[in-house]
């Protein structure tokens, strides 16, 4: 059991098995390329090698347990265990059906269960959503008021972009990533001539909260 | 009033207002999709029940401040009454009309007024305001002088883009925010090949002046 | 002469003046609109007295000036110099030619001159030039080698976009600001499939360039 | 020996070959503006005197080393001598082929080995990649999965944007700097209306990672 742990916890040994995940999911992308079928099938191999190591690494933890209700209370322990049960679902290259595709997909989510610092990455990711969470509520209301004007205003201009909420809430992100919006804006500009102000206020109200999220997020880091 | 005042400010409480105004509003937005009648009727009595709550609050506030006047000097205060006056405002969705679903639209902005992280957050936002002042100004004189230009020299090449200086001016926004900012450029530059001049050295200008702001509003953060 | 350095320095006075300045430039600008004959009169008059007045404080400074060569070494002295003998070139509405306008547009730059905060605002961007000069010469080294990379092989495909290094330059310029940069690439792809590789490295190398700049000028603005 | 270390060091010389290499660059570069024939004979002849010196001064420093194979484990001195020979490689105009051109762009290189503000800020440049492996990695991981079931989904509504992994992982490099995005968007849309999922998840993850990295590398710098 220990060996087990210290071998999981060996660099070299991670080295490896990032490696080979990442090899393989290569593999899975560039079935264009010729590639010797020797290679596929150790890389199969490896991938089948890997997956049992882990089941069986995951198996002893969850023995050494002693309260085993609360291993699935931490959430990676959940997430490995979903992984490799995943992993454990047997696919053949012949059947190759989306399912199968996208199982072997999720599969590269191995890598984040195996190498310590994208758990770190991921966790200090998460951490930080909630800072978030009333600069995002602050930004759904700026979507919402405009999207129900515009999909008020605009709707027989062109209901494609305008049609009705929801759509209008796409449009106004499409605006506000810069995407072509003159082209929504002179459309709309034909029928009332000052909507550019409707743009142009959306545009900077939206910036200016984007900008003082990223800040905040900046000065928040600092202090810790 | 006491106990108003302890709803109010009780955690519960606020996260059912926001819950029932955001779902009100997802519900005007999402006409298309078939929500059950009564699940509708549900939503507008709890609508018309917060309404009512909110303008017994206001007017105990308004009651127990000594000083009459002062009550409205406090701009959140005018703006509460504001959205509860608007929200009292009767709307059958019988008469669906344009201004009746303008009203509708802006009691989402009630949120801000019930959630104090948001009102804490617009008031930082308003506050950063001011420091930007001096930046917007060289950025109206640089659009300016440069929208001056651009109508004196490209007014024949495409009046619909440069027929004014206000015309202009949206269309340097347009080629601040780099919307097929090369269409407008290539179609100058057969009359003036240098013009490509012109437009890098108003990205350059305003590219710098943006970052010197934004730079500007993260020092200043961090000092407070 | 101290009652003019006073009235200059006065806030209220400040004001009026940039109130001025800004109406008049927006006068010129707002040709289309209708404005009353007698308003244009009054702004008219009102500029030309701010016109002499700077040209008096500017000769009084002039000539207080016990050293009359150190007088034009002051970079600012000679801006405002130039700005009030330009503004005295008399100019008529009926010949309105491209000259007549040119100079009304850059009195706007006399803004600079009056406010204390904006000359402030432009020294401040100006001391960061510097910095940034060993970044802006790796950014013509990046920008050389992949325009000129870009002339040797692109330039049978499409010579508008590749026919020399300096419009190479610019198409990289357009590709940097994400402007359409696919169809520059795709067209490109259709003879080399492998020039995504050409493309991708440019976008990564002058990101991450761009990047260590802002972040260089953060880091030293605020150690100061 | 010694005089030509500190010749090398001299600011002055510095500033001239700096100015000489960058001429002769725009040289190349602008073929097509008429410049005197001997203009361009005076920059050749400079061209080749300053690689000579640079010969002559590796050669020294090569020879002054006491230890001959520690001379080549230093970077900055295999970068060196490579471009110093590159250099020496002669190119006639009249044999202008695609190799000759290739060799004199890339001497332009040498302008890091000379500046040592270069070599300084490219040394920070590549010190600061290695914090960026687990963010790349993160967004490597990112990619592969919206690639992939992208081009599971998306394969036959437009082979060319979706047609394997490689290519999808392309399209959505595409995605992430916003070109035409909208346009890839709608296109699925019509087969799966609720594929705006795929791509607004993916620009907020994106963009979330993206903007983590930023700021990890700041609070990095600012401890250092
Ligand atoms: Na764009
Ligand atoms: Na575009």
């Amino acid at each position: 059991q220990e060996r087990f742990f210290s071998l999981r916890s060996n660099r070299m040994f991670e080295l490896f098995v990032v490696a080979v995940i990442l090899f393989s999911a290569l593999v899975i992308g560039a079935k264009t390329y010729d590639i010797p079928e020797n290679v596929l099938m150790v890389i199969g191999w490896l991938d089948t090698a890997i997956t049992f190591f882990f089941l069986i690494e995951i198996t002893i933890r969850f023995v050494g347990e002693p309260n085993k209700r609360s291993f699935f209370k931490d959430p990676w322990n959940l997430f490995d265990t979903l992984i490799v049960v995943v992993s454990l679902i047997p696919i053949q290259d012949s059947e190759m059906a989306l399912v199968g595709r996208l199982i072997r997909i999720f599969r590269v989510l191995r890598m984040v269960s195996i190498v310590p610092e994208l758990r770190l990455l991921l966790n200090s990711l998460i951490k930080a959503l909630p800072q978030l969470g009333y600069v995002i509520l602050l930004m759904f209301i700026i979507f919402y008021i405009y999207a129900a004007v515009g999909a008020s205003f605009f709707v027989d201009i062109n209901p494609v972009l305008w049609g009705d909420i929801s759509i209008a809430m796409l449009t106004l992100f499409r605006v506000m990533t810069f995407e072509d919006w003159t082209d929504v804006m002179y459309e709309t500009m034909e029928v009332y001539p000052f909507s550019w102000l409707f743009y142009l206020t959306f545009i900077f109200l939206t910036t200016f909260a984007f900008l003082n999220m990223v800040i905040g997020i900046v000065v928040n880091v600092m202090e810790n």
